[in-house]
């Protein structure tokens, strides 16, 4: 039996308020425990996107009422939003502020450089900026880090390119960090045939940023150093929508986290401590979360056993990853005190989570 | 009578080789006289792309032959060309690199920005950099600056989200530089029904980067202290060309310049003093040109007129300002002591220009 800390997932969509047939607060925060996540970080691109004070308090009140595990709640960056310091307090009750710099599921994006500008110099110094941002947006986003001199982070790093300009960025001394989500790191674009491993039809594939080349798989093993976080970016769409007509982006991903990771281990390429450092000691600094005590993960290292998604907490109902033979199992998660998940049950009660960002 | 230093245009195509039709060393360095200007860096993307030793002798051996103003000529940033410390001594012939990172005009263009960091880390210090690089693009390249400590230059910015990045990136100390053309100070998008001034069909109006919004003009009026250099991005195509199937982007450029500046300068918009800065000192400072004496370039600033393709030498027979009023006349150039240019008559033979990176 492997004892770890109680994982950090920086991000997640909980699709609450307003797409609640695809996740909400009690069935991704359960699915959460049933994958060693203990919190998590929800992003704002929901309906109605989280970007002001009313939103924030619609999307924590739910939070508040059904969430498992511990969590905190990400703005989004908007238009009508920038001049953050006449949202006093605002601010500091959310995640971070997320920015929406190229095209995904949702709403919220930015397009006008101006605009990131004015985010970058009014949202208060010290709290976090994510961006999600790909190839040249993301190159973008960093020199915007380095006008501003102030962190930002990187959601999904999926390619060569940028894996090798963060690393040359950090090393100039930028204040950039970066997270990599597990399907980018197992899984390759499809074949042109449409078909991939576990995969059926294409608009399950269907994922933003998508998934990358065997050079790019290959470059972000090779730079696993530069790479600060492990984030699912847990995206649950069900399967009708999956495979129906302009199939959304997206795949749930925090209940096949750590079995992937930890057949990683299995295999040799991956450390216990890789998964630490990226899924709790680094999350914890770059977001300023707190560091709690009584929460952790028992692991069965030996179990070997085959993902499905029958066997899971999201609504979604399926999983990229259907089928794959892994070795590790989580057997036990103890947060704060409670013993919240065992042998394939979770055992805390909806609204037993706690937002991280409140006093 | 106005006497000015010879104007130096870092931006044209001159079409050489392989598209003579178009334009040539001998017709486009006559229009540059015409304009005032003795001086052009001629850009790389020709028919073949210069790009190497072999291709750099060809394109200099048509400039000895045929160029009646002073010139230099850049170097393209190809996939297969990155290893710059083994073209001992090719950098030191050239006006500088030029990198295409968006599209334009030619075959030219590096997607993977871990080309953009080989150029940029290979290319000699000390020698330009110049950048077809537009919005996010535009400041992606400018990261590749900071991030390796090395000037970059801007090829004609044209939005107001450009020249308002390029002024917080030089008041971070980023060492960045830009240019910007007579089309985007003077021109908006067309109207919906494609008509705008001085030009008839669509085709005529196809130009990268695009021509912008009116306020991405004011943007660049009221920033003109971020601008350091004017460029025409003289960019000859026939019209035949320009008014057929798959009109190619480009306007010209060189005859134009100095009379729509000086128009400017009429109507109280400029000074003189910018038209010197941005025309002559700067580009003399960025891209390490020699001063030269005994160059100038007299002017009529009283002489008003209408501007007419029929009076121009560019070998493609029309401008977008076809018919505009204007107020500046260049009347004659000297050019390293020779009378060059007079009422109308390019005055010294193919040939006399001189290329300024040989010694």
């Amino acid at each position: 039996m492997l004892k770890l800390p109680g994982l950090i997932d920086p991000h997640v969509h909980l699709r609450e308020p307003g797409q609640t047939h695809k996740e909400d607060w009690d069935s991704g925060t359960s699915a959460a425990l049933a994958g060693g996540v203990t919190m998590v970080l929800a992003m704002p691109n929901t309906k109605p996107p989280i970007c002001d004070e009313s939103t924030l308090d619609l999307v924590l009140a739910s939070a508040k009422a059904k969430a498992r595990c511990d969590y905190a709640q990400f703005l989004g960056a908007g238009p009508d939003n920038v001049d953050w310091d006449k949202y006093a307090g605002l601010p500091h009750r959310a995640a971070g502020l997320k920015m929406y710099l190229d095209s995904t599921f949702g709403e919220l994006r930015l397009d006008d450089m101006t605009l990131w500008q004015s985010h970058f110099q009014n949202w208060p110094k010290g709290l976090p900026i994510v961006a999600h941002s790909e190839s040249r947006s993301m190159a973008a986003v960093i020199l915007m880090a380095a006008i501003y001199d102030r962190p930002v982070h990187i959601a999904h790093i999926s390619l060569k390119e940028e894996v090798l300009l963060i690393k040359a960025a950090k090393e100039r001394g930028i204040k950039v960090t970066c997270e990599v989500c597990p399907h980018h790191l197992f899984l390759t674009s499809p074949l042109p045939s449409g078909e991939g491993p576990g995969v059926r039809a294409n608009g399950r594939l269907e994922v933003r940023p998508r998934l990358a080349t065997q050079a790019d798989v290959d470059a972000l093993w090779a730079n696993l150093d530069v790479i600060d976080c492990f984030a699912t970016d847990h995206a649950p769409h069900t399967l009708a929508e999956k495979d129906g007509e302009n199939p959304p982006p997206g795949f749930p991903g925090v209940e096949t986290l750590l079995p992937l990771l930890l057949t990683a281990v299995a295999e040799g390429r991956l450390t216990i401590n890789h998964i630490i450092q990226k899924s709790v000691i680094n999350p914890q600094k770059i977001f300023n979360l707190p560091v709690q005590s009584e929460i952790w993960v028992e692991v069965d290292e030996k179990a070997a056993y085959e993902l499905r998604a029958a066997d899971m907490h999201s609504r979604c109902g399926w999983t990229p990853f259907e089928g794959w033979q892994v070795k590790g199992r989580v057997t036990r998660v103890v947060l704060r005190g409670r013993e919240a998940f065992k042998d394939g049950k979770i055992l805390v009660e909806p609204g037993y989570g706690k937002n991280v960002r409140e006093k």
